[in-house]
C-alpha cells in the first residue's frame, strides 16, 4: 500500500492567473515532507491544505526565476513566527542565500532555527541528500538560468508476499511479516516456507519532478521508470518552435519523455497563461503517454 | 458623484490565514490607481479583481516588514512580461531598492519600463507627491521599524449646485457646469446669477492609509476629516498591552482615531491570525465610531 503523495501549491508558468499559482508541490515521501519550488503565496497555498508546516524538513528550488522562489523569505518568515526550532535545509541554486541575506539586513529580521543552505552541484546527476528510506538526485537541465531537476527514489527494497501462498498455507500476520523481511518460516508440519519462493522485490518507488527545461532526450538515460513523473508542458505541441527559442517544453515533449523513461504516471504542469482549457496539452500528451494527468492546484496525486 | 474607490487585496497581519493574504490594496483616485503596501501575492489578488496592470502608475510601501513588501517582486516582473513601457514609481522605505537591485543581480532578469524609487523621507508629513488633482503626504508612525502612513488628498476644490435653483430658473446642463466652474450665467432676464450665491465648495476628498503602528495621538492634530480611514487594528480591545509591545494597534484604537480626526467612515484591518471570526473587533470600533466596517479581501469601498 502506497502511503507517498504529491500535492500541488501552484501549476502556472511565469503569469500566475487567477486560480494557478506559480510553481510549488509539495511531497509527502516515506514520512519526509519537502517542499519543491515556492512561487509566490506558497504558504497561503499551505494554509489552505492544512499541512503542518513544522513537519516540513527541506526546501528544494529548481533555478532563480521568481515563478519558482519568490514564495520562499514568506514560507522563512513564517516558519519563525509560527516558533519554529528544527532545522531546515534550502537545496538552491548559486545566489538565493546571497538574496535571503539581503533580505535580513535590510528587513531587519532573523530566524530563531537553523537555516542551512547546501548550493546545487555544477556537476550533472549528483546525489545530494540520502538517509536510511531515501535518496535525492539533482539533474542538471536546459534553461536560459542553470536549473535542476530532481529525482526522489527509495533506498531500501521492500518485498511484497505473493498473495496465492496466503491463503494456501493459511498464513499468520505474523508469518507475513517475518516472510517480508527476508526470512523464512517453519510452518506447523515442519515445512520451511522460503521467503525467496513467496515473496518478490517490489520496484522501488520515485518521484522525478522535472520544471523549465527543453526537452532533453540525454536525460532519459538517468531516469529509469519513475512511478510519479512530473514534467513542465508549458506550451501546446504546435509551439514547438516557441518551446526551444525560450527553453521550455510542449506537452507532446513531456510526454515523450515519460515514455521513453518508462513512467507509470505523468503530471503535466507549469501552464502558458495563454491557455485558459489545458484540455487540448492533456489531450496531446495522452495520445502519446495514455496516464497523463494535468496538474491543478491544491490538488493531489498518491502513489 | 463619488467614482473613488478602495479594494482590499489583503486584510491579514504578519501570518496569511486560509482566507485573508497579507497587506495590500489599490486605491482608485481622480481616475489614478495606486498600489499601496504589496504583500505577498498581491498579482494574484490583482488578476481576480480584473484590474489592468498597466494603470497602475505608483506603489507606496508603508515599511519593509515581508507582510507587506514581499510580493513587489512579482509585481515588477508581472509588469515586465505584460509589456509595460511606462514608468513605474515605487515610494519606499530605505533598502527595498538595494533588496530589488540583489534580485534582479542573482535573479539575472531586468525591466524593460524605468522603475523609479522614491526613498520616504526622515522628517515627518512630507508630501511626497502632488499633480494637477492630487497629493499624497508621507506620515512617520511608530512601529518597530520606519513606517510611514499615506494620506491621499483631493488637491483642487470642487464646487456643487444649491438644489433648489436649479428649477427655480429652470437651469440648463451649460448653465450648471459654468456656475461649478467659478463664473457666473446671464440669465434671459438680464438678471446675473452669481456663483458664489447659488454653487458652494464641496468638501475635499481624501483617504488615509495607516498600518502598523502603536496608537499615535499626535497625528491625529495632522490629519482633517479624511473621507475614507484605514486603519490597523490587529488586535481586540483587551490586548492593549500587547498591542503596545509590539507596535501595533487594537480595534478600539483605531476608532478613537477614526473619531478624532473626525473621518466619515472608518475601515478596520491587519488583523491578528488569531481571530478566526473578526465579529468582535468590529463591535469593539462601533460601540465609539459606528462607521466602522471591516476589510475583507478582495471587497471594495467606493468614498
Amino acid at each position: 500500500m502506497s502511503t507517498h503523495a504529491l500535492t500541488i501549491l501552484g501549476s502556472s508558468s511565469a503569469l500566475p492567473t487567477s486560480h494557478r499559482f506559480p510553481s510549488a508541490q509539495i511531497v509527502q515521501f516515506f514520512g519526509r515532507f519537502f517542499l519543491i519550488d515556492c512561487g509566490e503565496g506558497t504558504q497561503m497555498q499551505l494554509r489552505k491544505i492544512k499541512v503542518s508546516f513544522a513537519k516540513i524538513q527541506a526546501i528544494f528550488i529548481s533555478h532563480l526565476h521568481g515563478d519558482h522562489f519568490l514564495g520562499v523569505f514568506g514560507v522563512l518568515s513564517s516558519f519563525n513566527l509560527l516558533g519554529r526550532t528544527s532545522p531546515l535545509t534550502l537545496y538552491c541554486p548559486p545566489g538565493l542565500q546571497e538574496i535571503i541575506m539581503c533580505h535580513m539586513q535590510f528587513g531587519d529580521y532573523s530566524l530563531n532555527y537553523k537555516l542551512q543552505f547546501i548550493t546545487l552541484p555544477k556537476d550533472d546527476h549528483v546525489q545530494i541528500f540520502s538517509d536510511k528510506k531515501i535518496s535525492v538526485i539533482a539533474h542538471k537541465v536546459s534553461h536560459r538560468v542553470p536549473c535542476w531537476a530532481f529525482e526522489f527514489t527509495q533506498n531500501v527494497t521492500t518485498r511484497n508476499l505473493k498473495k496465492e501462498y496466503i491463503s494456501q498455507y493459511n498464513l499468520s500476520i505474523s508469518q507475513i511479516a517475518t516472510l517480508k523481511s527476508g526470512k523464512d518460516v517453519l510452518l506447523e508440519n515442519s515445512e520451511v516456507l522460503s521467503h525467496t519462493e513467496c515473496t518478490y522485490l517490489a520496484p522501488k518507488s520515485s518521484y522525478v519532478y522535472i520544471t523549465d527545461t527543453r526537452f532533453l532526450p540525454s536525460l532519459t538515460n538517468h531516469i529509469k521508470a519513475p512511478t510519479l513523473l512530473y514534467h513542465e508542458a508549458t506550451f501546446e505541441a504546435k509551439c514547438k518552435q516557441r518551446a526551444h527559442e525560450t527553453y521550455h517544453s510542449t506537452s507532446e515533449q513531456a510526454a515523450c519523455f515519460a515514455k521513453a523513461v518508462n513512467a507509470k504516471k505523468l503530471i503535466i504542469g507549469h501552464f502558458s497563461a495563454r491557455y485558459k482549457q489545458i484540455d487540448k496539452l492533456l489531450n496531446e500528451a495522452r495520445e502519446i503517454f495514455p496516464e497523463t494527468y494535468a496538474a491543478e492546484d491544491l490538488q493531489s496525486f498518491s502513489f
